[in-house]
């Protein structure tokens, strides 16, 4: 389709990774991305934006990535798949061919009593919002993180390296409930509180009361705690208002539906990213995994599966990586804990080693992984790695072996270079260690 | 076989490792690990013993590793195949049910004049002689590394981290040129030349010149360097000496010929590590590949195959890795150079992006990747990093990929997490995007 017009709404990491691949494989026409924003952040560099690089504009996707793509700065209102157009609110009427809808997700915001207040910031991907916050938390001195999941973790470190007195409100038992297992949720929570941060988990945030901004946020325990701003980061849910007006399927967990191929009901409607129903590479049931590095695959999957079906989505293992300090965590596929929920009889490898060696060399830091298996076909479900830089790499060899399909077998058998200043000792590599233990397990 | 006697001849890392796992996988009455040397150097900490770790006593394998097993100090001087015997230097017998042979290698010495000079040092796995080697190094003003492998390499950046002046003759074009393709070579030696050290290249050393002791090395131009220590790191050569007096078989390539079991034409010998013969993963043939963390993985497999095949050897892939300052280099499976010699039609992709995201991130690097696919099958051969410290564990995500035949396709297919403190950005994931251009490059 050398004279296509390909339009794609939205220009975050989907709306932009989408475009520089369908330029790679397809000879168009035209490729036109259409996105509200002048600027936009890179989306897991926010919570960096404070404390680690200064401000927002640091953190911004340089749209010299777009290469010959027309960017349209405008904000598309509607969606005529009869006439395949679209129509912005400035006034413009743009024909596609094929379309991507990338049009990403809103942060979750809580309904409780005084969340309209100045002072609380739900974290929008909008680079005037970001500098909003920036100004508040440079007069801030007491700032509650409502939410301890990835992203109110990040956010809780940045603040507290500015010298901030900064609470986590989690309602789950631990911080991390929802991505990794309790062992390597409580080292994350140890590290915070060393940094002098405080952690309030099992609990909720019933109101936000002050007059006219925040001035403390009140617990389900009755406890006040005080804050000249307030951070929520409990998640996201997807943006599918121009699909819904435009008739397309909506899934189970309020995605736009999409298949294999990352089509829509539509023929010449795809969709990728945050905006997207997802399903699980384990169990194939939708999966409400919501990160920027599933969003970039699905971008290219949607790209390349442009015209006809090419290359196909297995469903989402789904890779976590975050940082705490200078303590890296990552997380592969399945926790032990969502191992078990889906009916998995698990079977646990676990192996902790320095990430240099010998111990002695600078910088050494313990790399802790675990491991979990399928006891039934013996293969790798999940792992989690807490250790230093080196832990999302890490993360990624795990992430590698489970979309092989490789068995504790196989992983104890693996090959690796291993070097003093770079990784752990051969005789101590945490991923071999770690499967053995599992596989003498399943010899039992 | 409860009742069986397990010795092991050789204490490094593929004896410490084959101890370990026999313990691990097999109830047997009895282990016994004989070694002449009364402690072990980490190897591959060799280098780092002088100017990082400081002396060589800092880099030691520790023998509590080695759990209920039986440390015998002495050296074997025979071994009795139909007494089931092995005899010690101080007039030990020690009968043995199965027997693991892992008496590693020596290094290769150049048969050139004054190659017995004092101060002459080739790199030998013996504490005391590394001790001795401490000792010229710190009132040493000029070294002289010859041989610009890994282990040269490694010596010249610890040894000017001292202040010494060193100076690398590598025969071959390049410094790493057995290891990696050109473009890391040269990235190599310009990071080595950033420190102040001599590189002289398609040169050889051809002659140590000198009364008593060194003064000069004499090159094959008529050049004369000064030295005060010259450190020899051409390779080394397996041990097989015990081996050879027994009978046993040795392969093309001076290795104790072993079956993709490790087990050697004895039953009841095994051998691993540098002192076993290898072959390629890629070819079947013959490998002269000999590092730690190969022989650690044969040691392994030695182990639990003792009794009978169970675990299999598919080939060695060959997985380095090295550091010059805060700069990782690793390499997978096959270079370009020499997957062109085995034959097969390369398609090479390339990616570069810095490890962090966005760039600003403190401590970001450049990472630089390239993959090697077999153009007929599409899958990958080799893949070669050159980054920070992430850049070992990058490497050991691509041998994940070539031991599971990836192929192109899948690997811009594959899930990854990313994370702004630990990793390259979704979009710009130097894999992915290496495996991309690849893969284009394969449609035309």
């Amino acid at each position: 389709m050398n004279d296509a017009k390909v339009v794609i709404i939205g220009g975050s990491v989907a709306g932009i990774e989408a475009a520089i691949v369908v330029q790679r494989h397809h000879k168009v026409e035209k490729i036109t991305v259409i996105r509200k924003e002048e600027k936009v952040p890179v989306p897991c560099g926010i919570p960096y934006s404070y404390g680690t690089l200064g401000t927002p504009d640091k953190n911004l996707i340089p749209d010299t990535m777009l290469g010959g793509v027309e960017l349209v700065i405008d904000e598309v209102t509607s969606l005529d798949r009869n006439l395949h157009t679209v129509t912005t609110e400035g006034g413009k009427n743009i024909a596609y061919d094929k379309l991507i809808l990338a049009t990403g997700s809103f942060p979750l915001v809580p309904q409780i009593p005084g969340v309209d207040l100045e002072g609380v910031f739900p974290i929008k991907k909008d680079i005037k919002w970001l500098q909003r916050l920036d100004e508040a938390l440079s007069k801030a001195r007491n700032v509650v993180v409502i939410g301890g999941g990835f992203i109110g973790v990040e956010f809780a470190d940045e603040c507290r390296k500015k010298g901030i007195n900064v609470t986590i409100v989690e309602m789950l038992p631990n911080c991390l409930f929802l991505a990794c297992d309790e062992e390597f949720c409580i080292r994350a929570e140890e590290i915070l509180k060393g940094k002098g941060i405080a952690v309030i988990t099992n609990k909720t945030a019933q109101s936000i009361d002050g007059s006219g901004r925040v001035e403390y946020v009140g617990l389900s325990d009755g406890k006040q705690l005080k804050a000249d701003v307030v951070i929520l980061g409990i998640g996201v849910v997807p943006n599918t208002d121009l699909a819904q007006k435009a008739g397309l399927e909506i899934g189970k967990l309020r995605g736009i539906k999409v298949d294999a191929y990352m089509r829509t009901d539509d023929p010449d409607i795809l969709a990728a990213g945050d905006c997207a129903e997802k399903f699980s590479f384990f169990s194939g049931k939708p999966s409400g995994l919501r990160l920027a590095s599933i969003a970039t695959r699905e971008a290219r999957l949607a790209a390349i599966n442009l015209f006809e079906p090419r290359r196909r989505n297995e469903g989402t293992i789904g890779v976590f990586a975050t940082a705490i300090g200078e303590i890296g965590i990552g997380v592969a596929g399945l926790t032990e804990k969502a191992a078990r929920a889906e009916g998995f009889d698990c079977i646990i490898g676990e192996a902790s080693a320095v990430d240099k060696h010998p111990g002695g060399m600078p910088g050494a830091r313990e790399l802790r992984v675990k491991l979990i298996f399928d006891g039934k076909s013996g293969r790798l479900i999940g792992g989690e790695a807490c250790g230093g830089v080196t832990a999302g790499e890490m993360t990624n060899i795990m992430a590698t072996a489970i979309a092989n399909r490789m068995t504790a077998d196989q992983l104890t058998n693996m090959q690796i270079g291993t070097h003093p200043a770079l990784t752990a000792s051969p005789i101590a590599y945490q991923l071999v260690n770690a499967a053995e233990q599992a596989f003498l397990k399943m010899q039992l």
